[in-house]
């Protein structure tokens, strides 16, 4: 893709319009719904350059299944029935996977122990120590402090974590989200 | 497992609460959260002469997880980026992937695509159709006609539905949708 | 991954599209919400050897509806004035009853007493003791560590749970959704 | 404004509060959630002299059981799979029942469908009809227009209502409402 | 009214659609909401003979009124910004005040300490203290457990509640709150 | 209450902590919920001079209270079951009236109309007319377009709107909010 | 009740919508979303005379963005990644930042905390102590009991706050929305 | 998939909250909501050599505010009253402006108009054209599809998205829009 100035790079709204419909004559059927994105890496390669736009990383699809797939396979070899999310650093699930026999209440909480984790970039056990000093923080919407969540970390910042419940214990859960994040180190 | 009779075999929860007591002496951590479900296939095979249960089906976690990946493979393959879902009977989100690149509204659109094709046990873009007849069928909380949704059966009857969304139309979203059911045929 | 010959058992959606547009000439009426789902019990029969399906039991409304109505009627000898909530495996909810004279906030206490019997197996009274080793188990959304639920097992694992709530005490409400597990057993 | 002689009869608060003290030393267990109503109908009937009040009627919940059972068998009869919910004048749930095979979508559906009769104190078959003239009636939270609800009367007034939801018309879910209704009339 | 058979008092939903088109013949205009509902008073005197219903009292619009201005009164002469809600036995608001000054916070919870005062028959600084002994009842959806809900009673039994939030402190809440109580026995 | 400058009038929270705190001294009781607002009309006369605030007006709730209940009797006249609500230039409800019988779709609806008067500065019947140019203004959350709002507006600007709901037609609903809003020109 | 000469101020809605006809003809595109609202201090100025009315005041946009402005820089020159809320005295947003890096539960934090400090008029690290005396004031909905909301002042009353989130302890939060609200008195 | 050498830059949870519990030794206060990211562009252009990690661009805080000012510059300079809101590529609010005198339904009409925006990578005055061929899109949450959103792009792809509301048109408001967008290409 050929660099131009931010001028150019960054279109308006109209222009874009004009280029998307343009793009769709005769694609867009009777269900459209096109986002018609350029593929990601290339567009962020040149934007280094644009002063409004600050880079950021996230993990990849096939990583974030790797990861939780990872989990879940610890949690099946010990025997337990266990739920499965991969969050983002926006707090998005990514990943979820209901693994066989877990319970109705395990989705959620492995979807809030992925959201507490990366928010504060530590193991929920660990953030659960912190309720002592502060016992509000668990009141802000979202989030679960049990343990079974672990953040996945790019030179320490935060872009995902992985959260388990299910299991008999949170430590339990915490084990196996554990090997979800040692997978992407690999 | 032994055969006991339905009697044993339906404990009150009293009795189950103590049994529970005594197996978690020791174990049960600062977060428990367990179940303690014994093998599913295993207590299933034996409820066939319970009168109070009725033996259903279900999509394992591999074979769901399975057909998402093909239907996100499938999109990939043809340079779309979407999110894919997989719910079972009771609407219930076994396996929720968000590819790269796929907008913030394909999770929740994908999730209730597969909610509406499981529900009706039909393509979500024949289902889309009937709205001609019956438009407030699109009322329902929880389901989305669009194109993208198509069921998973068992003897003709929806076992569980996959979802996709994303892509510039809905029909082509269902094509892969199409992909990740025809996979568990293979 | 084995493949399995189960080609004409797991149709793709599109066969079944066109299966059911047959099925339904004539037959769709303005207000369409078809399923169209044949008799559960058979098709699960089959299922046994789709190796993409595990089987799972759950009670039959009849059984449900028994259950529940044993709960209702223990109380109403006891001269309380409760609601009564059977939910399943999923946490789905299979019947409510609100009781003559029962409260608001009966209904929905009900409904989450069933839910946390399910999620982790044992009576709420039990559960409700496990809050002191992890407070937070409380904040998993659909939850209530009140005494008033009882799950019910089959061969050990929970198929579904009754709630009751209203009374006095919870142990009272827990006592009369005992007397609902019990029905089962008779 | 007329002075009625209900100081007796209208408590405050604060004379409640100690008589509940009283009757509950030794009796609240550690899950109290007493409400301690004196049964209904005997409160009721004195109550026709205090202006501040104004006497209704309500189903019992063992008519509005009769009224949900019916409503289902008819529709196991037709060999269809149905949720029914029988809902009373404020729009809150007496009975829910969620028959075997039923989809997830048919529950909320079904209790929307009573919801909406009980509103406009019409069959939702009729009310679906009066949207060609005010189309938005069905932005209204809580309603749906289609074709399965159906209006319990007494003396032509909506005292509740049945809703079917999950044969493959609306018009099949309100044969088996009006099947529910008719119970009562026995 | 005259007294009929309940044959011909239930009426069934056909019949009364079919009365139903006929009362509206050039009457429902563009924006249809009708209800149609005959003097709830009348209704409920014949009532007593049909086995299906059960007579209950609520509190008539103009008593509701009476009772939510007389506690906003005292607010007001205390010097204190509050709102006020009255609800009925089934949790639902039948007024609301939203008094001038009184902060974002005051309807909601003067909504809630209504609901918990209804709910449990007794003020709500005397359900505050039931919380040592049954800590997580606070978990109930809709409740709040902070003085300034005050129940009104029938016979002892609670019909509604007066609810006050926003003044300095909750003992001054539930004075205002009583305010509205009392006015009702004059 | 004397004149000062910019900077002592609006203080930062840290001194007005300090303030608070000495005030409440002895005075805060074990519920404490204080605001400890001055008179709202003091405040805002200084406050033309501070460059940081803008002058703006809303109904006291007495004259709330006098709208609402002009619309209620309005309806009662007529023979009608109505819910009415008074919502605020920002869309909070400063009266709400369920009047008896009105059908549990009713305050809802009530508040809606008049949200959606409130934001265009219309009645909903004029707006409801805008939807055949515009129609998905209806998506927006908190909107209602059905007769039966009414503006109340202050040399032309929308201050507060007035929603009535469950008369057989929204022309029916907007005569009575209508009178409502005339009770507030005599 | 006094009698005010208000006719000409106070328009009924149909006089609105009258003038609002006439003035929107050939101006309504086909999106129309008008308010036409004349200029707010304007009206405000008249408004004093109108007995239906209560002045008050709010910031103004400008100065909402200097206060969330300036807190956010206070953030940033500490190193910290927040997000920043100022909320106005009904508890609604007036401006949402959420700075570079901050985590995804900064921005609801940030407008609880900034909800809760104006619903009490107190920075929220003080009302944070204040739930040793009344722990369940954290259970009214909207409220977050975290340090780092701040209130903004007009003579003593609050009329908005800030609300910061994100830093590694709530001092820190705090501290930068008192920069917020010192912004203001410069 | 390859294995390669990321085991330093993408650590373990476990190794994470060891190094996280060093740094925060006496700096957590007692309200303690720690992130402890590094700076995010530091972090981004390492992350270029990490396969588990996709690179992406989002728009810089400053960025977003300048967008939004000069959005709502542009409408006050018209002498209209809005709210504008600016949503990043995964639907999340960066920015969001409540101007005076905006209604209020114009906050969230304005962040969904950002929402569907960013969503389709198009203006919504394009997009709500897209609904004459699928009409159901505008049933996926989140979404709204009037005049009024213009997506911000970089290199084609959308990168975030500016909404606007209250304008008497959605023409207006979207030209408003673009004048935010135009801004960024300064």
């Amino acid at each position: 893709m050929k660099k131009t100035s931010v001028r150019t790079r960054v279109l308006t709204g109209t222009v874009a319009a004009a280029a998307l419909a343009a793009a769709t004559v005769g694609a867009v059927s009777a269900s459209a719904e096109s986002t018609d994105t350029p593929a990601v890496p290339a567009a962020a390669k040149a934007d280094t350059q644009n002063k409004n736009l600050a880079p950021s990383s996230g993990l990849t699809i096939d990583a974030a299944t790797r990861a939780a797939q990872a989990a879940l396979d610890a949690a099946t070899k010990a025997g337990q029935h266990v739920s499965v999310a991969v969050v983002d650093r926006d707090g998005v699930t990514r990943v979820l996977l209901k693994g066989d026999g877990a319970g109705p209440q395990a989705p959620v909480s492995a979807e809030r122990k992925a959201f507490t984790a990366v928010s504060w970039n530590a193991p929920t056990s660990e953030l659960a120590k912190r309720l002592a000093q502060a016992p509000n923080l668990k009141d802000i919407p979202g989030t679960l402090f049990l343990a079974g969540g672990a953040p996945i970390q790019s030179k320490g910042a935060p872009i995902a974590a992985v959260g388990v419940a299910g299991a008999p214990s949170g430590d339990l859960d915490e084990q196996f989200a554990q090997a979800g994040v040692a997978e992407l180190a690999k």
